[in-house]
């Protein structure tokens, strides 16, 4: 891999593999900006991440470096080795349709990052019903004392990132999501790049 | 519908339909035990209950009366209409063989609530890589102010219940939970009725 940094175009997504030992760097380049990332075992699409296996082995829902995440068959598929925000979702399934329905019922509709997803993932296989709860990068959703969540805007700032390590050869979705309470009610690109292990 | 009393044997499971309008009353019978209940679209198993819908449209993690679980389609699939605990999990995957390696490795591995479901949901036609974050019913897991999650002992007693009303004809899979810290160390049965609507 040449380790060059791609470009997701503001509420659009994309899919790519992402090889067992490379480093996949997650770059929110504007700040206040979300990236949903999923990851499915290239080998055998069953095998997903999983954001209750990841919380329950993890004991926390605040994931930074050193946490790791897992599929649905309790295997680690990647490892956040880098990470200079702190502030991450997993509660969430990506925006669609229907929570642009639900939440924003004045604004145009989106297929949001659900329907990016599902587009950028088809070619490797993957159905829109395999698609799970995201680790939301740079996602801000405080849980209050009563339970309560909020999405307020990311504390990312231009230039803040993310890395991971994958431990097993992945079939990766992410995106620059489209929803405007998640990004500070502004769509801004994503960019990531991809290194060897050796890199 | 008779409306009679079934028990699920302590760390069991069983699969059961579920059609539109009909209640479900879940009960802890002794106190201190987790039941995780999963439901699923009974004319399309692609369609299944989902934490990370739910939670958005809630806007919370302490689900309970007045509540609605959705599907990964953004469909209702069951109303929380009586909740006598307030109490319950939403975050977390069934145990497993590998949640026991993980959390008791001094104890004898169990299959835990994920194999219970997966045999119980077998015969509808449920694959294991589809089962995803249950409603856990009176399992305890608070989150503190800095995102650290803790399984405690369920607050339930003797005769405390859910009851949910379906919203679409579901495949139910439910359990007496099977790990010890979920239900304050101890084993107990779980008691569910159904009922027609006009009950």
């Amino acid at each position: 891999m040449s380790g060059a940094v791609h470009e997701i175009a503001e509420r659009s997504g994309v899919g790519f593999p992402l090889k067992a030992g490379q480093r996949l760097t997650v770059i929110d380049p504007r700040g206040c900006q979300v990236a949903d990332l999923l990851a499915f075992n290239a080998a055998d699409l069953g095998e997903v991440l999983s954001s209750g296996r990841t919380l329950d082995y993890a004991e926390t829902i605040r994931l930074t470096t050193g946490h790791k995440l897992y599929s649905n068959r309790s295997n680690v598929m990647l490892e956040i080795v880098e990470d200079s925000v702190g502030v991450h979702d997993f509660l969430l399934t990506p925006c669609s349709y229907a929570t642009f329905d639900h939440f924003y019922p004045d604004l145009p509709r989106h297929r949001g990052c659900f329907g990016n997803l599902a587009e950028a993932l088809a070619p490797y296989g993957v159905v829109p019903d395999q698609i799970p709860v995201a680790f939301n990068c740079f996602m801000n959703v405080p849980v209050d004392a009563g339970g309560r969540l909020s999405v307020l805007p990311p504390v990312s700032r231009a230039g803040d990132r993310i890395v991971f390590v994958a431990a097993m050869d992945l079939v990766i979705g992410l995106t620059a999501c489209s929803a405007p309470a998640s990004n500070g009610g502004s769509f801004k690109p994503i960019h990531y790049r991809v290194e060897d292990a050796a890199a």
